[in-house]
């Protein structure tokens, strides 16, 4: 009973026209899951870390009720490290380094509990691994994925395989340019719902997202920030409260599926306030609906 | 009593992916004034053309409505013509000839029962013209500008004056990002409405458009076609219908500039499926509420 989600934990160093931090706590996994406590405390992370990844994050996770039965600790291995440094536009980054370290050799085991959890995000890692966590779930209900352009370009047959047995896919529009080999996103959409997803979710960025359905196109407006002061973890955190709103209302509607791009978006906006997950970590019902509703008024108008 | 339009008219030869046409009608004020005839009947035209400008276009204004009582035709002049291609990916073009022809010395004559017109709006053209309109008519209720980019790199300072006496001004977003030096929307926004205009709508294309007040930030969704035939004039088919409504109204408060806007959307989103001005010479209002509830869909979500 839950929703079950994999992905990469790791230590980010991060450089932007605002500062540096160094061996932060990232990964996809670790902002999804951070963002979907919000929504339920049936948040079950499986990841992979060394033993040197730091008490005080397993507090955090702790803190925020996921549950950690899948997290693996490796015994003396050290955890996944990431290092980036963000350009003045912060549209663009620069990879400093990537050391794997234990998420190598990483097997995402489910453990035998969570097999039947009904919802699974696939966070962005390597697309064989996801796939193996498939095999590992047999009949969940709902399954959303997240990528990215080095899979599209490393890894596409296996990702064409993913992608033709989950529900959603949310990706950005670069990698729906990508994918879809076409420039106009509406058409994007169109080729890559075509590959399996009857639910695609295209984030733009300042532009907001939009949200593609068998009968519809959704668009959500972007929450108008003046100063992105880290936009690492941005779009798993969107991808994380998008999942975790669906799990909750236990109904994947048309409405449903719209007001969970909002709560992405919400989340989304809040995450790229602060340095790492420093911005989620300490959020509120009210402080979600608050924003909730300023999305609302953004983009509301009616019939005269 | 109306809306006064002054902008240019001119012939346009325009190659898309699709086709090629020549010497069809063009021109600034000539999208803003068909744009406008669908919200009122009192769209005042002030502009000028050669005896060549063809019998054929002049009836067109006149189907419409249009009263051209400030519509200057030269004897033996020619028309103002521009010649232009498009890219492939529809959002670059370039000018494959500019003949100023009567457009060169033009002179914008308001005509004696304009000068009380309650609303201006001052179509794409140098802006020492706009500021030429602003002189003749003392007392409007409310005056929306468009500009281009030449203008910001030639005209700074006409721009300027102009920016200090308008209400409203409408531009794209890359024109944005030059006149503010800022690479962020929300920025540019506050640094330009402090040039003058109360209001300022961003457009984004593909991406819809933001209109920002005093208290307030719209963000409006962008019509999702497949397929742009032909993009010329959609900026000024959104100035025409956004003013044209705002004047219909008589009733400026946020709400009203909200529909505005989608208004000038669906305008816009006519405008780009064929050629020249032909895709909104035959609209009704019927066409024109569907289309306004296809954005209200698109873009409606609720509290749950």
């Amino acid at each position: 009973m839950g929703l079950l989600i994999v992905g990469s934990i790791g230590l980010d160093t991060v450089e932007t026209p605002f500062g540096k931090i160094e061996d932060a706590l990232g990964g996809s996994a670790t902002y999804i899951s951070i963002a979907s406590s919000y929504f339920t405390q049936s948040t079950n992370l499986v990841g992979v870390v060394g033993e040197d990844f730091g008490e005080k994050n397993i507090e955090l996770f702790k803190s925020r009720k996921i549950n950690l039965d899948g997290l693996q600790i490796i015994k003396g291995g050290k955890t996944f490290r990431w290092g980036g440094k963000y350009h003045n536009d912060m549209n663009n980054r620069d990879t400093l380094f990537t050391e794997l370290n234990v998420f190598e050799n990483f097997n995402p085991i489910i453990p035998e509990r969570n097999r039947k959890d009904e919802f699974i995000l696939l966070g962005n890692i390597l697309p064989s691994l996801q796939l193996q966590v498939l095999e590992q779930v047999p009949n969940p209900d709902f399954i959303v994925c997240d990528t990215m352009n080095l899979w599209i370009n490393i890894a596409y047959d296996d990702l064409l395989k993913v992608f033709s047995k989950v529900d959603a896919l949310i990706i950005n529009d670069s990698e729906a340019k990508m994918l879809a080999k076409e420039s106009n996103l509406i058409k994007c959409a169109r080729i890559i719902r075509e590959m399996g997803p009857k639910y695609l979710v295209i984030k733009k960025g300042e532009h907001g997202a939009l949200l593609f359905g068998d009968d519809f196109i959704f668009s959500a407006p972007a929450y108008p920030l003046e100063t992105v002061f880290d936009p690492t973890g941005a779009g798993d955190t969107f991808a994380g409260a998008f999942t975790a709103y669906l799990y909750k209302t236990k109904n994947i509607n048309k409405e449903n599926l719209k007001r969970a791009v909002i709560y992405g978006s919400v989340m989304a906006s809040f995450c790229v306030e602060k340095f790492s997950t420093k911005a989620i970590e300490n959020l509120d019902d009210l402080k979600i609906n608050k924003r909730f509703n300023e999305f609302l008024t953004m983009s509301k108008f009616e019939y005269d």
